[in-house]
């Protein structure tokens, strides 16, 4: 066998592990989504770390899991609002692990019933960062900004070009 | 080179295969909306087992091969109302393998041409589960109900919380 | 060690590089929403091959860097027409490699606000081409024709069925 082959094992499980940790990633949004719209309200709070911050526009951010409560459970909210109607969808997602942080870029749709048909509730631009813990990837803050809102979508999704 | 080397090739490979199992469950996912939209009725059908099940509704539900050749091709039915102006989208997919079996949970969306416009023809809630056979990942059921409707989606997506 | 390990290493490895690249892929058509719906014109262009084609209908064709800043720029074109509120996305991607070639599958669905809603602005099916230069997937070719147009979605999206 090689002389390098135990440096090679080494390469590729670090190889193998990046693209595990990308999966995560998407499961830790798939489960965003999916507990929001099931209104499940404690598993989307502890899909947060501690301090996790949604940041939906200039003066709609909630931090920490009292604040993450309020916001998914509010009877007066905007999401009890469509709560049961609605899904939350994130595609086009763009990501880069570094250890155990991370970060994504992508877009976020939310359809709902209205009536008796279906459309398109809200389109987004977002920047997520994400913190590993206990083998697990969790949400660390949600920058997201409305298309064709008074913010240009390249002030939130810009790090893919380096990236 | 390390003693575990053999025992490591072993584990890097089980860990590569899950990858490429879930990437090749996506594909069949693309093939069951590929082969709908494109009037592709045999191969629509050929993407499940034998005795494949799709259940759309408390009272629309077809199993076996013979049943979904009627379901896909019947010219009074749900499908051939779309078929030519519609496509079928699956996101949000969170997959979980387990030796030749296989399932899923996540969202699907179809969309429809209408006069000059675009719109969201239907959103549904999914769980499905896949057989290996022959290399190939077969759709065995796939259990959808829609958005808003009567039942609640949590009894549709839950395999998750465990996942 | 067992005798065929390096043999074994060499195909993990292969086999870990064709998910890295259906990765790139994934991440060059984020790449091209992203630049074309932030303005990114550059970026944009540079997303593809020297003489890299978008061929959005059979009239409607651009080659090349020149003619692509052309119909990404043109301020009496169809693109500036929505950007700033649009948002392209490709889903259901179904993808294959070749050394430093690859195509892929799929469909695209751009969004836009619309005064103060937002809806479904046009539907694709789409056939992708890409060649690998300096480490970077390329876009090389985009064959692309509206969902309920006059040409059968089964002319544009056909290679999955031999992939």
């Amino acid at each position: 066998m090689a002389a390098d082959a135990d440096a090679k094992l080494v390469e590729l499980e670090q190889r193998l592990q990046a693209l595990e940790d990308r999966e995560k990633i998407r499961e830790t949004l798939a489960r965003y989504s999916f507990t929001a719209d099931m209104g499940r309200s404690r598993e989307y709070v502890e899909n947060y770390t501690d301090d996790g911050t949604i940041d939906l526009g200039p003066s709609t951010k909630w931090s920490g899991h009292e604040e993450l409560t309020d916001f998914i459970t509010d009877p007066a909210g905007g999401h009890k609002a469509i709560e049961g109607r609605c899904m939350h969808t994130s595609v086009n997602t763009f990501i880069r692990v570094e250890g155990d942080a991370a970060w994504a870029e992508g877009y976020s749709v939310v359809y709902t019933k209205e009536g008796e048909g279906y459309g398109v509730y809200t389109l987004g631009y977002n920047h997520w960062t994400f913190k590993k813990k206990d083998g697990r990837w969790l949400l660390a803050y949600r920058h997201r900004r409305p298309v064709g809102g008074d913010e240009w979508g390249g002030d939130v999704i810009k790090e893919f070009l380096d990236g």
